[in-house]
């Protein structure tokens, strides 16, 4: 007997339809023996319609009002849920984050998770109970409803299943597990068994959108086996297993590449001919910061003039402000001109082997140089290259390096 | 200054223009120095959507999770209204039932409410801040949520005036009043400034469906001032007075008729020649309590051949289950027919001057058969005379009542 965490993203239970078809996947855990806590989002549209609602209203509102008013739709679905269960003949109640109760901060819209008293869900799983908890939620100091913020209820269901001391968390979606890269790019694309979860948080820094990054965070900081799964698809008797993601010491050979990320949220800006003086990139990414722009690649170039040009990338929502910010600035940097560019791409490859195989960045370099593609910015973690290069490059990019290394399912 | 709880239903909150509209109504009384509480239904059409998914899911439905889901519907309401009451620069905050708490019995899908806690809520309106709470509902033993029923919300209204001892409180509807009569029969009915609580019970028992009975009863028990009045008309600078729902003392002209109301919604039922013995009544009735059927009017004839005949009334949709329930017994109490007759209607004359005045009954009889309707039932409480006719007559016998106690408008 396994304790888990099954999590239904908004798809996932969309209608009554697919609210049955995941009673069945949660039953076929309990009767396998298993002890089940769900967490479960609003039907798809549901928590659209709430939003529109309160931004319709004033769109200064109250961020406490608005999670009183967005919370409903996760809360909905756990009541749906729980009768659903109850008529195939599997005890089930539904939880509100206040029930449990699920302890956040007060940074209402976007609050942070506290503690989970587990001591009620366990009494009840004991019991034989399934727990169907609404996700994305839980309770403020002064006892006001406070959700997570977009993609919270993955966060709910990562710190629900270490509160619980869970054997794994399964997180039910509409993509079938974590691919070396976008099959939509490139069809010979494969889907790993496991992931680490340092990759798992690189990749979803760049763009793949599969788990939202704080649950990742949470779980690698408490350890929590996370498997990332379809409740579209199905077999005879079972899930289609999906992806883990897991600690680096459970991956036992350990792949130099795993994925290979894209993102084209990003704009290039290049301030250029500044005075090389110390103190320049404090000015400017100071500025940047005051004005709430998130900074991702920089890079510095020495002019033989004894002046420099800083180039950044900032995302492309931000762009306007970071003009703004840094128009403010001139007189003081003495700058000639700033470039900006939003037709860009940054490509990433992103593998724990690196930290033990030279190499890696050089192959990149050169499978990109073969097929004529410039790169602009280049940036490295330790288990993540990315390089920036114009947009229209994207899909033979990440072609060429799905290829180059060695990525490609027969 | 008072303090007064305003209630507002789910057409008057059915979408977001009839929720700014209300939010203005609310301003107008907190700048006019009041405390205001106010109590908010669903958004008309949202319960019944989430009724139709716990039905639609299992008809025979955990009441908790039902309560879980359907209670969510008040909640959004509160929300939004807090948010809009706080864009016109009124302070606001929503109350959830478990936050307040309102206290319920387990009687889930259906619960009484046991208990207000209002320290919190009078802490919150004596700082200035309008309390908008969600109606409906409450917190169980168990901390599970609970709803009253429907129309409960009138109840909730009534419930928190009297905890926080309100001065009065306002019912907002869709009619703006309480007439003398329906006044799509009689368009000389008058709407009353005042009416007593019994007389409002006896006319809501009859199908004056203005107010929920329970609120009604609850308002007479606690002595809290309702008033009904419309939320879609409006005079330049304050609502159109409707009809204040008060204690019998608070009105000095006592009217002998107050009302005229009618009701289709009954069946009347004969049963014929059954052996005039001890315990026949207590064997009918008791047969027809055991199968859930409420009995209203009864009349009871001895014949000249010493059996008896047994009239009386159920409600329509009770009548298959109560002539199943008399078949059953046929043969204990040895009747000859049972005569069954879903076309009939039941007029009510109600007033509180009839407790000291004689003559009312006699004026009514005298108006119907002047106008040639029978009347095949009779039934009198202390302040109410109700008779049964053929339904073809209603409206006939409803309109000469009306002119004969002089209540029609000049």
């Amino acid at each position: 007997m396994a304790r888990i965490v099954m999590k239904f993203g908004g798809t996932s239970v969309a209608d009554l339809d697919r609210i049955r078809n995941v009673a069945q996947r949660v039953k076929r855990e309990v009767d396998a023996g298993n002890q089940v806590a769900v967490v479960v989002s609003a039907m798809s549209g549901v928590t659209n319609q709430l939003v529109k609602y309160c931004t319709d209203l004033s769109p200064l509102h109250d961020a406490r009002e608005y999670d009183a008013v967005v919370a409903t739709g996760e809360q909905v679905t756990s009541g749906l849920l729980a009768i659903e269960l109850q008529r195939l003949g599997t005890d089930a109640r539904s939880w509100q984050g206040w029930q449990i109760p699920i302890q956040t901060d007060d940074a209402f819209g976007k609050a942070r998770i506290d503690g989970i008293d587990g001591s009620a869900l366990l009494a009840s799983l004991n019991a034989g109970q399934v727990a169907v908890v609404a996700g994305f939620q839980g309770v403020a100091p002064g006892n006001r409803v406070a959700t997570l913020g977009r993609g919270g209820s993955d966060t709910s269901a990562v710190a629900l299943a270490a509160a619980l001391k869970a054997e794994r968390c399964d997180i039910y979606t509409d993509v079938d597990g974590v691919y070396t890269t976008d099959p939509r790019i490139v069809p010979k694309a494969r889907k790993l068994a496991k992931i680490s979860y340092e990759e798992m948080l690189e990749l979803a820094s760049v763009g793949a959108k599969v788990l939202q990054t704080r649950s990742v965070e949470l779980a690698m900081n408490e350890r929590v086996r996370v498997q990332v799964l379809s409740s579209f698809q199905d077999i005879p008797g079972g899930d289609i297993p999906g992806t883990m993601v897991v600690d680096e010491d459970e991956i036992v050979e350990k792949q130099n590449v795993s994925g290979v990320a894209y993102s084209r949220d990003d704009a290039k800006m290049t301030v250029r001919h500044i005075k090389d003086r110390p103190g320049i990139a404090a000015t400017i990414f100071g500025a940047l910061a005051a004005a709430n722009v998130n900074v991702d690649m920089i890079v510095q170039n020495l002019g033989a003039d004894g002046t420099t040009d800083m180039t950044f990338t900032v995302g492309k929502a931000d762009l306007p402000r970071a003009h703004e910010a840094l128009g403010a600035i001139q007189s003081d940097i003495g700058y000639t001109d700033l470039l900006e560019d939003p037709d860009v791409a940054k490509i990433s490859v992103v593998g724990v082997g690196m930290r033990s195989h030279a190499g890696i960045a050089n192959t990149m370099f050169r499978a990109l140089a073969d097929k004529g593609i410039n790169i602009q910015v280049i940036s490295t973690s330790e288990i993540k290259v990315s390089v920036l290069i114009a947009a229209e490059y994207t899909e033979l990019a990440v072609r060429a390096l799905h290829t180059a290394y060695g990525l490609d399912a027969a």
